[in-house]
């Protein structure tokens, strides 16, 4: 304000006064604005934080009722069918805070290491539900064309290795392919993670999973594939492993195909009644999950396959490498913890699709 | 509700009876607290939404004046003094936008491709002033810490080359080492992109450096470092990489001490005035400026030496890989980006420093 008095008193051409208003009148749009978006600032935080204390008092009176409900079951003064309904009533509670629009303004539960370590402690959360919609929707997209890539990468690699390369990979693709590996698991991981802190249901070894793919992709970038003589024998283990990769490709892209129309599923529920959802997921699409799963398994026997492999050609000395049997063990773990997880959220669905029809024809006796 | 209405007509203990009331009003608190998180989400998005389009038309009117003052100018209409005069209170209008507290809520001007290839298209925009000061300060207390390994790793390597392992470095803690360059440098990477999307004035260049080091970590990665025999003469290159990032870990820590005390400064001054933030940056750290330089100018020299080190020996014949000769162009790639990017802060330091003396002895005359 200052300086402008100040340049009122000169002498200034004509054009120039007119202009003089204008900056004038810019500066007090901007501390207007300034002001505004202060207030606004003040405004939010303080409801914030009263709607925090409140979630609070929430979340305590929750683990209260449920201690209250356990004792009283093992005291037996409380039948447990009945213990079990106000355990679902809870359950409901929990789920209203959730999915609705207060969770936005709640501190974030979930905020992984791996995030942190790479990121530092910013905030991931997206403040409106149709907004974390939108990054699991663009969660799946990134999914569906490193699908693509997935598939088209090792096979190219395979395809010139028999048409070009006479039967020997050079080492410079295979260590480009692997650098690729370890960026889109990095990728993944990372997006596993934010899709956690903004309250999706992933299985956190879906998310270790990706770990121990980095890890891998690390590792198999510092194993050094030879060349002739017997290119053939040493490179057994790198083809099984294109090979395999390639076939993961196949089954990315039909379990994105599952897990997109999933999502839409969701979102429909969650417009004819957000609170249905949670239990609601597995409706809809089984069909198509019992034709994955035999997939699935296949896929985790030939990963298996081809950890024992690496780890037997290690051992009877054809390629001993530190690197070979980092590779192998961790290519075992995976497909045994992917068997494992595979059965459980098979389990946990037929669980909830029994509950669902219990529910029902509870409902239709009553 | 309706399930809770159907268990009060049956007959049950005491005790549950209680339960079932507090059980009723804790469904009530959490419908109370979503209806609360609900309205309070949409008043603040309305009332973005007027917030963002005054900005839009703010930032309109700015490009307006902007272009009416440069044609003013060249019609000699305008006096060239007077025009910086508008010119420097259009930039403090701007200032007061992007400093203050409306910025949060402003949709962000910039979010790096970097950021999106791992993250996907989340906001990594802090909604305070103090949020966002918070992330700088943190990020200059992971590059303290990440210093301290910077110095101490490589130290330890040559350390144990010397005393243990006979003057010959094994594949394996080299290539640890490696890989914890990659993982550091993604780490500032995504640090320093979230920090320009929260406004920061890092030059683009630290951020493009970073990327080179992400490269050249990679690269180093899949260099199969040999031993015995002539293990000094195929390991020099290794043993001056290694030095120069021993020094680089001294120089580090130096620079942070100085940056944090800039911050600091920054801080102090915007309690102070906020306004004067732009202007006072070089201000009150200068002295420690002026050692600092030197020492860039050596550790740039250094770098680019071992850059030229690394492709004689590529040349020569005494290890040639493409990962060498890779490296080596990286290298003094860096050196040359780093010497031209420190050159161009000290002259914008100087410039900003004679205006402000400019501006100040004008004040005094006035």
């Amino acid at each position: 304000m200052e300086r402008v008095d100040e340049s009122a008193s000169e002498p200034v051409p004509v054009p120039a006064d007119r202009l003089q208003e204008e900056v004038r009148r810019v500066m007090e749009q901007a501390r207007e604005l300034q002001e505004f978006g202060s207030s606004l600032l003040w405004k939010v935080s303080n409801e914030e934080q009263s709607l925090r204390q409140n979630a609070i008092s929430f979340e305590s009176s929750i683990r209260r009722l449920r201690s209250m409900i356990t004792s009283l079951v093992a005291q037996k003064l409380l039948d447990r069918s009945l213990a079990n309904k106000y355990e679902e009533d809870l359950q409901r509670a929990i789920c209203i805070i959730a999915e609705g629009d207060a969770a936005a303004f709640l501190p974030a539960k979930y905020q992984g290491r791996f995030l942190r370590k790479f990121l530092g402690p910013i905030n991931v959360r997206a403040s409106r539900k149709e907004v974390q919609l939108k990054v699991k929707e663009e969660y799946n997209s990134y999914r569906d064309r490193t699908a693509l890539l997935f598939l088209l990468f090792p096979l190219t690699l395979l395809v010139l290795r028999s048409w070009v390369w006479d039967g020997c990979l050079p080492a410079f693709p295979v260590q480009l392919y692997q650098a690729w590996l370890l960026f889109l698991y990095t990728g993944l991981a990372m997006r596993e993670n934010i899709l956690r802190a903004n309250g999706s249901d992933i299985r956190p070894w879906w998310v270790h999973h990706h770990y121990c793919a980095i890890a891998m992709a690390l590792i198999s970038i510092t194993w050094e594939i030879e060349g002739q003589p017997n290119c053939a024998q040493k490179q057994k283990g790198v083809e099984l492993f294109l090979q395999w990769a390639m076939m993961q490709g196949v089954v990315m892209l039909l379990q994105n195909r599952y897990q997109r129309q999933r999502l839409y599923t969701r979102i429909a529920l969650g417009k004819a009644n957000r609170m249905d959802v949670v239990w609601g997921e597995a409706s809809g699409v089984d069909g198509q999950l019992w034709i994955l799963c035999p997939i699935f398994f296949l896929m985790q026997g030939f990963e298996a396959y081809v950890g024992l492999q690496f780890l037997k050609s290690a051992f009877a000395g054809i390629v001993f490498k530190w690197q070979v049997i980092c590779c192998g063990i961790l290519l075992v773990v995976m497909a045994i913890g992917n068997f494992i997880n595979t059965i459980q959220s098979l389990m946990t669905k037929s669980r909830i699709k029994a509950k669902m029809k219990g529910t029902k024809s509870k409902k239709e006796s009553d």
